[in-house]
């Protein structure tokens, strides 16, 4: 009830207060600030789809990957971040502040008040400087509107030396900055910064900005010393701004806009001409216009609460990768370039699966995007950000994105060079490199059929080495290259290699085991089916009993391992009961928080236990994601829980890198997704509510459906969903036809 | 008779036609026509030591690595070069053109006529548009002079799409360029390429030009057009440039100066406050002054044509690296920053050494900017270019200048943090990046203790690893690490794993020989003794019977496996004398055009045969060695043609590496070495003429030196090193001490 409430009030909020007008369509369900807090690391700025421009405010008090943090000062207004991630920071370049008095370069930052948010347009009041801020952003601009006090020493301050830089872990390091103001309205500049979570080398951002209003008088600084009247600032590998100052008048407003690129100044520039106009609710308007062209390709008939998750869900998946198409300063190509994949080990699971569902063509341009990386600096990536590839967790699970491309019939890849780049993947070790790209332990692989335990994360890649493997096949056998696609079928049982029969825990027996090299398994009490592992570790983010789950491409083997379906549906049920450890974001050992576990629910359809899989999936939805500030369970690392969410409110959920999607449970009494091919799939759900959350039976398109479980054809030009919903488990497909494993895919 | 002929003439044009009281000290001597032609590919243009703008002329008509060809039409003056290198071309950016009439931007290159160069200054004559050119050159400034005739229609003209792009390999291609006129005397942009011969990612270079005379009009240009009046184009990937317009006086002279940087516009123009005059000679004349402070570091009483020779050699050692230190955009460090190692494969053998003599502390600096590089990149390079690593050709050499710099006393050097890098190029495989850093092969080199036919250049790599390894172990041993210094002592034995007894050729048995994976070496037939190779073959750029020689550091295990010094002697006769191929470049089977053999003369003197070595040594001096355009034998590889020749010309060659220096046969009647800590080196050979070329006695400060060998410690003070030459060879040395192999050295 509490929930409900707060979220209503939420809803007052935008709708009341802060010019709803603007708030169109589907837009106005979407909450900013939900995940904010509670390791959901949102981003609540402003942005638009993919947009490369991310505009907030970057925030002390504790250390923050969105640079937001719910109570720290605000040091001001940065124009790139990224969303849901944990590890290290990126990013928070270019940052801007309006301010009263005298700038103090060691800490400028302020207290804030009324601090709102609604889809494209943040705002907040700063108290140490009685400055009001309002900022939105397009793709390549970020567009700020400052209200000042009356006060003879009004300035707009320009750091080019912030960025985000944790001090934990993966930090940011400046490597130089640069600035010039041209006239007492234009400024440009940039920020060179090396490092951040993926490691990665020197990128630089570029910017060009406007004042609406000529400063009265100008200055620059370097370091620590403010320099009234020097126009500019060259860049010796230091800190360096520029500032603008006012006399102000009650009240009044300054405007900034801001070209950013990652190529020039002079494309900064040409990025401004993007924005004509100094009326920010125009640009505003222009930003939901363009949210709203993806919000809108679901129509739900639902509670609003459901409707605030379901939006602001599909808002978190769109906010990366980012659109960086015009602005490769590595390479010169006519093929589209996305960054900020951060990561695919996180993405690939559902979030690609919905864009390659809802917007095909453009999950199309990401498939290219990542060949073209290949092409050009020789593997693609598990994760890159600032132009540069790292880190890899797991596998090289961009494989993965190939095959479901290929399966879902995605247009316009050459999926001859895919191919090419999986196979390089598969096939040359990335050295010393491996945490940057490529498959590391690559070699034990190839030879042994495993990773061993001289490696770290040895189990991890060795199960996800397996189903990337599956997706090489897969990719070959379409292609018609017959004996790739034999070799990587057989590869792709190299995840029994480390399966241990003589493993029991918790009841049951058999698990993913460490190996070392000369082929004998780690002793028992060397490991645990429950240690969760990192970096270093066996098992990645996860643990044996979650991974000995993972063998998405042969769930049939994974279950005669697991000793039959009786067996198996016992594990599941350990697996979703068994309390051990903090339980704030588990579900038994179920780490709703993390990728690894994202498809365990569903494997229940496997058994034809789909009953569960809708109990388990409902009870998710409902109690784990909330509309509040720490709504999402655990990182929503660029949209990934997000997408989990929105999937299985829909009723089902894909099976990545194949054309399957498993029937869980819809939240929705009736759901419109309006396809790119403007062909609708409808999804209606009888008898539908909170009790009712148990499919008695399906109809796909008219026609009886006694499994739990379709294919991507079966939706791609629209058709109709009915599913009658229960209070009680039915005998609903408990006899239908299995999902397919390996052969049958 | 004719080549002195020439010489002399050379002298005279230099100092009777072209202001000859710029040319002080030993300046006077430098042609930089020597070596352009005939694959030397020397770089004619003007810079100054390690100078980061070479300022030069790029031609048409054949393909160039140095940007100039013998009569192709000259396209403009770019300002980055590097000299004497093979393979594909790099740089030649930021291009100008003084022309008249319209501007074709299809073909704009003129015929040229009057070209000279001087030591600092190149001129030529544009006859398509009656233009005259002067170029000098600061570390970072290109100074250009431009004669106009009378013309109303007097251009500059700018070209930022314009690099060194051979179509044969490994070319450079445009990502993208920029410019902006800032007034009409003030122009700035950039560049950006990617490619070339080390195959490296993109760099920028950047530029702010000023123009002594204020242009009528301007424009720029995109891609085919051209834009009167408009003063910017921003990156849109195209080829951009700008255009300053002049009605132009009979001998009008217009001088252009321009900053250059790898970092940034606003660091160009600030690298353009190093000059402030708009003399030319005044420029030239601190371009001279900083080269006589390394020319005049040695000074010989000779005849004037190996004067000629000397200082032009000496001049080409010291283009190269590239001193960056301030530009670099990659990481911010307080260590010095050097590129256009291209490659250490080359220079480490002489060039090195000999920088190790003259100027210590810049080697220092040297080792110190290779090590930052492992820091921040992962490895040191065995080549390096356009601020990024590649290519690797055989070992990764620059082990060996570290362990060269550590027995050599230099200071300033983290030789642990040396020693880590070290280790990281012996224990951490490249992936598939093995042209790029690292050593490839090395699983196998590790776990077989020899790199596999399965790897290209299989023998050369095994056989460089080995004295790569040695160099580890010597660098360990100095550092008190012992485990680390015998483990690596038993790795540099392991170019005896690829030493097949079996192979017999020319009279001789035992060679490098490739071998399989499974220890069985390749039959007899299946490569030859003398089959040169490349990147694909097991020896590179060398043979079987040359890299054969290659053990510097266990001479005599090598002298033991060739069958005795007797048999040794023999196979190095048959060496200089077998004739097979074509022998333009050759001496017998001697490639004095290429590295891989550069020690081998002087291995006479492990079998106490130095009067051979004096022979060998003297003859290539007089005769392979000309004052001529094509006066170097085969590519001069930054320099590395011409460290052999100053070395052997002052009577001594190094053994990289190690401190020991062998002794050849000096070509000087004295000379002297001043030192960099303010001692002198003097080296005195009595009776010396072209006859007398056997050393027949040596004293080394004073005392009988009754070897044929020292080390760096007897000479890095200063001294008197007094040899007595004569026609014959002598009984000198012939039972001396051995120079040292292994433990001794």
């Amino acid at each position: 009830m509490r929930i409900k409430w707060m979220a209503c009030l939420a809803c007052l909020l935008f709708i009341g207060t802060v010019k709803a007008q603007i708030l169109t369509g589907n837009a106005r369900y979407v909450d900013p600030f939900i995940g904010v807090e509670g390791d959901g690391n949102v981003f609540p700025g402003a942005c638009v789809p993919w947009g490369m421009v991310k505009l907030g405010p970057d925030c002390g008090g504790k250390e923050s990957n969105s640079g937001w943090t719910t109570d720290g000062n605000i040091h001001g207004f940065s124009h790139t971040h990224v969303s849901g991630t944990g590890g290290g920071a990126k990013y928070g370049n270019v940052l801007m502040l309006p301010l009263t008095g005298n700038i103090c370069l060691n800490d400028y930052s302020s207290p804030r008040s009324n601090e709102q948010a609604i889809l494209g347009e943040y705002k907040v009041d700063l108290s140490r400087y009685q400055t009001k801020v309002r900022l939105t952003a397009l793709d390549k601009v970020g567009f700020h509107e400052y209200t000042f006090p009356e006060s003879k020493d009004a300035k707009i301050l320009i750091d080019l030396g912030s960025c985000l830089a944790l001090k934990m872990c993966e930090t940011q390091t400046l490597v130089g900055s640069e600035v010039r103001i041209l006239s007492n309205s234009e400024v440009e500049g940039y920020t060179r910064v090396r490092g951040g979570w993926n490691e990665g080398e020197a990128y630089t951002v570029y910017f060009y900005a406007e004042i609406n209003t000529p400063a009265d008088s100008i200055g620059t600084w370097k370091g620590q010393t403010l320099m009234p009247g020097v126009n500019n600032q060259f860049d010796s590998g230091e800190r360096t701004g520029a500032y603008f100052c006012y006399a102000t008048k009650e009240n009044q407003e300054i405007k900034v806009r801001v070209g950013i690129s990652f190529v020039s100044c002079g494309k900064a520039r040409e990025n401004l001409r993007q924005v004509t106009t100094w009326n920010f609710d125009e640009v505003h308007a222009q930003v939901v216009d363009k949210w709203n062209r993806i919000l809108n390709k679901i129509d739900v008939i639902g509670e609003d609460d459901d409707k605030i998750k379901l939006y602001t869900a599909l808002y978190h998946c769109y906010l990366q990768p980012t659109d960086k198409t015009g602005e490769n300063p590595k390479w010169t190509s006519s093929e589209p370039n996305f960054d900020d994949y951060y990561a695919i080990w996180d993405t690939f699971r559902a979030t690609h699966p919905l864009f390659s569902l809802l917007t095909p063509s453009v999950q199309a341009n990401m498939v290219r995007s990542l060949i073209d990386i290949y092409r050009n600096e020789g593997y693609m990536p598990d994760a890159r950000s600032g132009n540069d590839n790292g880190r890899v967790q797991g596998g090289s699970n961009c494989d993965i994105l190939i095959a479901d491309a290929l399966v879902k019939g995605l247009e316009g890849i050459d999926y001859e060079a895919g191919l090419q780049a999986m196979l390089k993947n598969a096939e040359v070790s990335p050295g010393g490199n491996e945490r940057k790209e490529g498959r590391g332990g690559l070699l034990d692989y190839n030879s042994l059929g495993y990773v061993s335990s001289a490696y770290e994360r040895c189990l991890t890649r060795t199960f996800e080495y397996s189903n990337c493997d599956f997706a090489i096949a897969t990719v070959a056998d379409r292609l018609g290259k017959k004996d790739i696609a034999d070799k990587y079928y057989r590869k792709s049982s190299n995840w029994l290699n480390t399966w241990n029969d003589n493993i029991t825990a918790l009841g049951h027996s058999g698990f993913a085991w460490p190996k070392e090299r000369n082929g004998e398994f780690w002793s028992k009490d060397r490991y645990s089916v429950t240690e969760r592992g990192n970096w270093e570790n066996p098992t990645y983010e996860t643990f044996p009993f979650e991974l000995s789950f993972y063998v998405p491409h042969d769930m049939k083997t994974l279950i005669e391992k697991c000793g039959g379906e009786e067996k198996f549906v016992h594990r599941l049920d350990t697996f979703f009961t068994h309390k051990e450890g903090d339980q704030r974001w588990l579900i038994g050992m179920f780490q709703i928080s993390n990728e690894p576990g994202f498809l365990i629910p569903v494997l229940y359809n496997y058994v034809n236990r789909q009953d569960k899989t809708a109990s388990i999936v409902r009870y998710i939805l409902k109690n784990r994601y909330k509309t509040t500030r720490d709504g999402i369970p655990g990182n929503d690392d660029s949209g990934s829980m997000s997408a989990w969410y929105v999937f299985h409110s829909l009723g089902f959920y894909p099976v990545a890198g194949q054309d399957v999607y498993l029937i869980s449970s819809p939240v929705y009494k009736e759901a419109k997704v309006h396809l790119e091919n403007g062909k609708i799939l409808k999804i209606v759900a009888k008898k539908n509510n909170d009790k009712n959350i148990y499919v008695q039976s399906v109809k796909l398109n008219g026609k009886p459906l006694d499994k739990n479980w379709f294919r991507h054809a079966d939706i791609k030009d629209g058709g109709t969903l009915e599913f009658v919903m229960g209070d009680k488990p039915s005998a609903w497909s408990c006899n239908g036809e299995l999902p397919p494993s390996m052969s049958e895919i």
